[in-house]
């Protein structure tokens, strides 16, 4: 079972804060993160009923890269993404999508959520590796936050219930695929302008993926042969003239 | 689809009524019933946010037995039912099983909530045709009930859509990037005894992240590049015997 960490961004109301950590406990999780929290005040303890030991031991962050530094695995909520419509953050997946790759994720994953009135911002998201959206009426799709956070917790805990193989996989080995998959666009002489999304979409997809140990290392060997012989090759077309 | 209503009995807290209303409306519910409620105030209001149509076309009853009168099935929810310990109320379902049972009934499904302290009484227990259980933490199990709410019309919601949204994605394209990895194995020189084995590999990778057209579309190019140029890269490098 991962260990699983909430994170929330800027909340502004104590009485959600309360109400997330309520839910934390109801469905077995402990390690709550507050990003430049709203200040915990009595309304934060009254919803929290019995989880106040989870409020009391809350971290706080100054960042949400800070908050997440440590966790192998990034889920985003994309509650109010939509607005900013970037093409690299379509496709979001549904809660119970996340639960069965999450459950297999060994280490620490981070449960994010955003702003209530703003959600996350651009850079915030560029840090997760999977963006979670729960399907709502299109009427009225704005959920309370300790909502969405009973919703997901829920969908995250059946899992727990029933046996999941456990997939190790490491930061380490996320990033050097990456690098080498950017030293492939490097060498392949990809268009610039569009390195960054191609970077991007590469990431998201490995991210709905979540490849095991010994996939990211198969790849990650095959995608650093293909880079370093396709810089050969390139540097021989040029002189070729071809 | 079934009409579903929503009824709670003897709510205390104006504000869990607003949160509730606020979920309901999140998943397109808007039929909500108060059995002896509490007095709907300012808090009511504020947590309904742009559900306030929900919570004002409320109606009052005087019983569960009243406000459950035309329904053609009566689901309950036992958060606190263990308490009472009574051998008819054995074996609650889980919302996922509910969810699909009740999507096939036609005509009114009333999803009843307790008092938040109390619960449901021995007598209004028997007024349901079957019980809802969510599973969560021994250590605290019991759940707010807007939370609990959340939870259940979540589960409800999902039957009525086709939910995700469709990946157009077509065996052509899927094809040729499978064609081109396998190209790319050729040009790196990747150990013929391997081979298969990593080509079935990606390909359930590529399974799991489900790729959209662009994606796939993206890939296939840079790894039909990559395969070209490291073939010229890896004949360069074997004419210089390196």
């Amino acid at each position: 079972m991962p260990e699983y960490k909430v994170v929330l961004v800027e909340p502004k109301s104590p009485g959600n804060v309360g109400a997330v950590a309520r839910a934390m406990k109801n469905f077995g999780l402990s390690r709550l993160a507050l990003v430049n929290p709203c200040e915990l005040d009595e309304t934060a303890k009254k919803r929290a009923k019995h989880a106040n030991d989870v409020l009391k031991a809350a971290k706080t962050y100054k960042s949400l890269k800070a908050a997440t530094r440590r966790s192998a695995f990034v889920v985003a909520t994309s509650g109010i993404i939509s607005r900013n419509d970037k093409h690299f953050i379509r496709h979001p997946l549904t809660p119970r999508e996340i639960a069965w790759r999450a459950a297999r994720v060994k280490g620490e994953v981070a449960l994010v959520f955003g702003r209530e009135d703003y959600g996350l911002y651009n850079d915030e998201l560029l840090l997760a590796d999977i963006l979670v959206n729960i399907p709502t009426s299109e009427k009225y799709p704005i959920m309370n936050i300790s909502h969405a956070c009973a919703v997901l917790f829920y969908e995250l805990y059946l899992p727990q219930t029933t046996a999941v193989e456990l997939i190790e996989t490491s930061k380490l080995e996320k990033e050097r695929l990456n690098r080498f998959f950017a030293d492939l666009l490097d060498a392949v002489e990809y268009p610039n302008h569009r390195k960054e999304k191609t970077k991007i979409m590469f990431r998201k997809l490995m991210g709905r993926a979540v490849p095991t140990k010994w996939e990211f290392y198969t790849l990650a060997g095959i995608v650093k042969d293909a880079a370093k012989l396709s810089k050969v090759g390139t540097k021989r077309r040029k002189r070729n003239g071809f």
